[in-house]
């Protein structure tokens, strides 16, 4: 586990290599999706210095205009293959470093210093990003089909009704694992001793919904103390509560989680309902590797710094518990010389819909259809 | 060259890309034998703290029951691939650490905190194991054939007339190799100058026989000084010995040497003979990785320390030349663009009868019949 | 980037899995080409103590005579194959630290210790090698093709007339790109700003023309101030010269640049010309890695420390912005999940005749006839 380097280099094999099969669930072999936004980074990352990452197997160098507009571009020139994230920024125009080869942040070559001639139908790739809030979301998929409109919600991030702690991991396992460990509640009480597992939680009653492609469970658990994580922040510690929470697949890119933690009997003039916004973002840099993101939102206390620094290091302790397990079940499962068939029980099923949902989409982009 | 580690990784490549020959010599790229007694630990690495160790491919997790008794399973949780050893122990169920989910000794499921009722069909494959003195062997291959009277003697090693000095080396050769140069003793003299090699040695008389599947060479050579390693803990360095060696290859797991050094004309009241017994244990990690273990026992002077320090530091040093030269030549073989067919001499003929036991063998478990 | 290993390990993938096609431009993927010579060391590196360098994929042995002269075998015993630069010298003897097997520089088995007869038939393949000036040439393709008359000129490595500075660099690239960089001088003024690059020179009328195997281009700009690399050690920056160059693709192991600056207004008593030899050499370790030597020459000055000092400085400067930049090329190339094909300019036109030279020799060797 590292935190996120801006240079990071990992290739995804092809995705010819691949068999699918009719009804199968996408694993760590199964190849990225492309058509799908997914966040190349943060806001705060790009400058004006570039950058370059590599994201979905594709190396992406990004910068901002001096109007301040996120720019990607493949990071890769169209003549001899120089990282063009070597080069350099003249205004809104990307310098290559090798041959001085110039691209506005359409891509289209403006200038070759070496011809006499501009090669105007020269260009190097230039991916669609939107910037929402914090986040910086990329298509990398079909040009035609990066539909805005397509990007999941994340509008706590920026509503000043909330406040958010983050933190973000590069990890070496697959995003397919990390999502069916978020689907997936009855891992809290073993993982993550103490801050979110509680017992009585691995066995509260869950509810699982498919709408489309996303996937939701909802899970209730009444007159129970909260763990640490909802009860320090809430101060609500050893007190039972109710609490709700929605837990939703709501991309290849994105998981997202509601909590609400609500007191039954709240002193006088003190407030009974609090929530909790879980974001976790997931960018595969290949079939092995992610940029990982998350956030820990709250429509409380929203200049407490208390419990900012709380919040910050307990789900930071308990994401690293995740990163840790799912990089070693990846070392594992490729290491190994003979192959497993997991078994799957009744709380797995969540997380076998989404793998279903993957599955499916990255089947019909390779041209399967059953 | 380094000491073994408790976790390791390293894939062995699948068996089926193998293409045997009848007559054939096995060599670093022949798939690795199952049905063999291995080495998996020291008796005194095992505890109530699980530990992991990859053998012959597969990952395993060993630990001790509260009765003391060795337990192996493979370290791979039959749900989602968690390695268990990362789990703990709760009395001697093993408790996996990403669902709680809970094996007996033998593997079986006893508890999945999960679900109401326990899948007691569900189960972690375990591993045989037996100790034997100081070491705990275990049997990776088919259960039905893990026949206990096929573990090969070592009783020396926990005989209260004998006392061994001992070492370990994790390496980057393969196994056959190893057992090649135990059987060829000519390379003494120019591999472990000094130590135990002596020209004369070289070219001493060599009888070679092979009973069953253990390849048995003889040598004698009298009235002439003993090396070193015999010289000094016997006091008889620059007399005239005689000295007695025979080396076998056991089975794939073990190579012995049982050497005898006799001294012609004991000074009166001293003992004439002085026996050596030097066994080596060889687990394959993969096919190009060793677990190598090393005992140096002799049957007189038990209480010398003198003895115990010389023989530790003069074993160590030449087996630590053996692992540097198998592991340069290794590479060598890897890496070198053109292939190589090595020429072989008289003096090979022991290396070749194993190797083409073990051919055999792993062409039998192949399924292949000449 | 790194100076050059005495060891250094990396394989050559096998020159089958190839596809040549008609008409085709050599690439990091071509096979290398064997029926070559190739520089294997500087003299000064070559000595009693035997070396052992990764030249064209094999591993070669490199020691010297005790009349001095330089030899090369492969670096593998025929019989265990132990790396015989692990072995020692006896007299001009060869032998093997494993087993003790001799063998002489024209690689004959002389004694294999643990035989009764020299095994005379047996033997190490040594390569031929030349030494010219301060270079070692070895020739590693068809033995009865290694004519001597087919080593390039590089004589004023070793001219009385001349002086030069030097350095080497081990770098991960292939040397195609290495050679295209060398005949493409439209990158000067990017990747080299300020030393060798001025605007007008990447615009400054090209001859490009081929004479066989050897690809030539002359450029020739007048009246224009030197670039800091020329102007400093002549005395002429800032006054307007003329400078006419000629580099030249001279074998798939070197490349040469014959510069000279003409002070058109020489003061009294003054030169008026003033010729730098520019010598570039590669030998591939494998197709991904070089062994590079550069020697910087020049015809004036010969005993001035101050422009030695300011000569050296400057081109290990300039030469490593070139193995940084096509070191970040592989490494794009390699890992792109996507591959390219890269656009040519005109300003290409040398690079690609000399890779269809390359792609031409490297179709013959492996016995395509288009």
């Amino acid at each position: 586990m590292k935190t996120i380097p801006v240079h990071a280099a990992a290739a995804t094999p092809a995705a010819e290599t691949f068999a699918f099969e009719a009804g199968g669930f996408a694993d760590h072999n199964t190849p990225l999706i492309l058509n799908c936004w997914y966040v190349a980074a943060l806001g705060a990352e790009v400058s004006r210095d570039i950058i370059s990452r590599r994201l979905l197997g594709t190396d992406v160098a990004m910068y901002r205009t001096l109007a301040g507009e996120p720019v990607a571009v493949r990071n890769r020139c169209p003549h001899r293959s120089f990282p063009l994230a070597k080069g350099k920024l003249d205004g809104d125009t990307l310098i290559c470093g090798y041959h001085g080869m110039q691209f506005d942040p359409s891509g289209r070559c403006l200038n070759m210093p070496s011809l006499p001639i501009t090669p105007s139908n020269a260009s190097v790739r230039s991916f669609p990003v939107v910037e929402c809030g914090p986040l910086i979301w990329i298509w990398m998929g079909e040009s035609d089909m990066a539909d805005e409109a397509l990007i999941p919600d994340t509008h706590w991030l920026a509503d000043p009704e909330w406040k958010s702690v983050s933190g973000s991991y590069y990890m070496k396992s697959d995003y397919i694992s990390m999502h069916e460990n978020l689907l997936d509640q009855t891992h809290f009480p073993f993982l993550h001793p103490g801050a979110i597992g509680t017992p009585e939680y691995a066995r509260s009653k869950l509810d699982v919904r498919q709408e489309g492609e996303v996937i939701i469970i909802d899970r209730q658990l009444k007159n129970s103390p909260p763990p640490g994580v909802y009860g320090v922040p809430t101060g609500l510690t050893g007190k039972p509560v109710h609490r709700y929470s929605e837990a939703r697949f709501a991309s290849p890119a994105l998981h997202v989680a509601f909590a609400k933690i609500v007191d039954p009997t709240p002193p006088e003039g003190a407030q009974s309902d609090y929530r909790f916004n879980i974001t976790h973002i997931f960018t595969p840099e290949s079939r092995g590797s992610i940029h990982y993101w998350w956030f820990n939102s709250r429509d409380f206390k929203l200049d407490d710094k208390e419990a900012d620094e709380y919040l910050h290091t307990a789900s930071a302790k308990a994401y690293l518990e995740d990163v840790d397990a799912l990089e070693w079940i990846l070392e594992v499962v490729k290491n190994d010389a003979q192959p497993q068939f997991d078994l799957n029980f009744a709380p797995d099923k969540p997380g076998l819909l989404m793998r279903r949902v993957i599955h499916e989409r990255a089947a019909a982009e390779a041209g399967y259809t059953f």
